[in-house]
């Protein structure tokens, strides 16, 4: 496709071209209906259809055990930060660990819901690791343990889970749902903004392990209880249809390629292309630590702010966009989720390259 | 287009063919950006411009005063039923005037958060009317007046707005918001759902009198507090982007056919080419009052629930689908949004004297 950029952005991000190719053909006419699929009613059987179908791939691509319902939730992964603790809570308890920002707003928001107990955090490295953590420091009387499996702005991720006992851990996955295997049963909810590697912003899914279900009050506004979606298929009212079709068509996508353990391969040597090249060059540096590196995010930095500025800018010119790294470690980031082709990498780092040879 | 339907859902529901082909066309590639507008970090100056253009192209249709601030929220219609009574309670108490189901769906669930005093009910007429309401019955210590300004269900609308003082008034106008001019100034609050003729569903835009924004507590759930959205230009956390782009481009489309004020005309007269043949038939029956008759769902009956079903059966052999009546109702339903076309209507007639002389 001519014209199309390499998107670097950390979210909304790219989606795979065969997919946007087949939301193109079939936008005024879905499945030979004669109507948009943003013009059906949610109630239709060809609606109805899509929905089931999403559902059940997603099922299929995780693995997710029968015990387990998938909900469709709008307001993003925001939202969910403040559902888990109005539904999770039973003592009033709850651990986290702050990995990240994201983290740290996670637990900011559970505080105005439950006592909040910061397990661990790495804050005072900027975030550049995982924080150390033993099981012995979780509370075995609290509501829930929750993690951020992946920190979207500072590049690292969990090569693995807390050991959480009788005490469910609950995973926001916003930035690597989908990228590698991930074994559902160790999580008593999962949750994920839409906008990354499942389809587009304005839906989130989340994993929540049925007998969880039962702890949320009656009293909670009616959109914010997980029964609400779980009794009624996620269609108690209107749902976020187009985005759900979206992510029908990204799950299909990777079913395409193999699945996620095939993706995971992939995103694998995809990660490598760019962090063996940093690694290698005396110019650009990886600012997160080795073990824990994220294979979705990857902040790097050049020896200056002024040369960062110029790479951001020349790297612009050149159809990579959105590599600015957040505000909160400056320099660069690319986010390379699913869909990020790996030619776009080998084109990104062949363009470091230059860049460093040019300014070393 | 060929094979395209005329499509009488309730929501969500047919969309001007000319959005749609717009979308289409720039779903690759969005303004030149090289990108989809679905890829588009919210945070992109490109996206920026389409969210602000998004909200004047609004203001500018329904001529909302500066002291109104114009917020895009998920969760459809449904989410402010809570949110409503959860910001907007000071003394606890809530006037409502139940006119249809999703009237009364709204009372239920304020009633969680303060004591909601029912003003006026049509129940006993099974929704067939807006029910009598006197000024003199409005609580002058409520904290709101709610009301739904038209029963999609049931096919009415409030022709005048109740007198309710100082008290702010609240209207659910999720079915017939930008089909006729409002003025906004009379409210406190105005919210619809998108999927009828805003756009898609996935969002819901809430307008609201900057004074009213004081009243809500801090220790709301952050996306549920109003504030959230009023201080971040609703972009708190990432917004449903596509479905606010699809808002722009209906609300472009409405101010190409000439504004709220010609849309209006039009749907007067696309109306009377639907309740003129119904009145003039011994054999269809409209089933809501004269008076009080919505613009945009317009229920009707056969003589008998087999002659109903048959109706409906042939009318989706013929292209026109989704035109059944809510169980509520029973019957036929056409729901006649801003973008169904008067020859959509035109030739439902057509048919629909066909059908009569065939089985009178
Ligand atoms: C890990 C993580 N959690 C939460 C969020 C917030 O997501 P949303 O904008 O959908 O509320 C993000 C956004 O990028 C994220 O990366
Ligand atoms: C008048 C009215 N209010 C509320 C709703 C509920 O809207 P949502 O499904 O977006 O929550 C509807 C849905 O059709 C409606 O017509
Ligand atoms: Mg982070
Ligand atoms: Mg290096
Ligand atoms: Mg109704
Ligand atoms: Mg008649």
């Amino acid at each position: 496709m001519e014209n199309r950029v390499y998107n670097f952005s950390a979210g909304p991000s790219m989606l795979p071209l065969s997919v946007l190719q087949k939301a193109q053909a079939e936008l005024l006419n879905c499945n030979g209906s004669g109507s948009s699929v943003m013009e059906m009613s949610h109630r239709s059987a060809p609606y109805e259809a899509i929905i089931a179908e999403a559902e059940s791939l997603l099922r299929e691509l995780m693995q997710i055990p029968d015990n387990y319902k998938v909900l469709f939730i709008q307001g993003g992964a925001t939202q969910q930060f403040s559902m888990v603790p109005m539904n999770l809570k039973v003592n009033g308890k709850a651990d986290y660990i702050v990995s990240g920002n994201f983290a740290n707003n996670a637990a900011k928001e559970a505080a105005k819901f439950v006592d909040v107990n910061i397990v661990a955090n790495s804050k005072p490295q900027n975030y550049a690791e995982i924080p150390a953590f033993d099981s012995k420091d979780f509370d075995p009387e609290a509501d829930y343990v929750h993690i951020t499996s992946n920190n979207t702005i500072f590049g690292t991720r969990y090569t693995q889970w807390p050991e959480t006992g009788n005490v469910p851990l609950v995973a926001d996955m916003s930035s690597n749902i989908l990228s590698e295997p991930m074994d559902v049963s160790r999580f008593g909810l999962i949750y994920a903004g839409a906008q990354k590697n499942i389809g587009i912003a304005g839906l989130a899914v989340v994993i929540i392990r049925e007998d969880l279900l039962s702890r949320s009050c009656d009293k909670l506004p009616v959109l914010m209880n997980y029964n609400t979606y779980a009794n009624n298929d996620s269609m108690y009212n209107t749902p976020p249809c187009f985005a759900i079709y979206m992510a029908k068509l990204v799950f299909e996508w990777i079913k395409e390629q193999g699945g996620v353990a095939a993706v995971y391969e992939n995103n694998v040597k995809k990660a490598a292309i760019l962090y063996d090249y940093l690694d290698s060059s005396s110019f650009f540096k990886a600012t997160a630590k080795k073990e824990d590196r994220s294979l979705m995010n990857i902040p790097f930095v050049t020896p200056s702010k002024e040369l960062d500025a110029q790479f951001v800018k020349e790297a612009a010119q050149q159809g990579f966009v959105n590599i600015k790294g957040h505000r909160l470690v400056g320099g660069m980031r690319a986010s390379i989720y699913n869909a990020m082709p790996n030619e776009g990498i080998e084109k990104l780092v062949a363009f470091m390259r230059d860049f460093e040879a040019r300014n070393k």
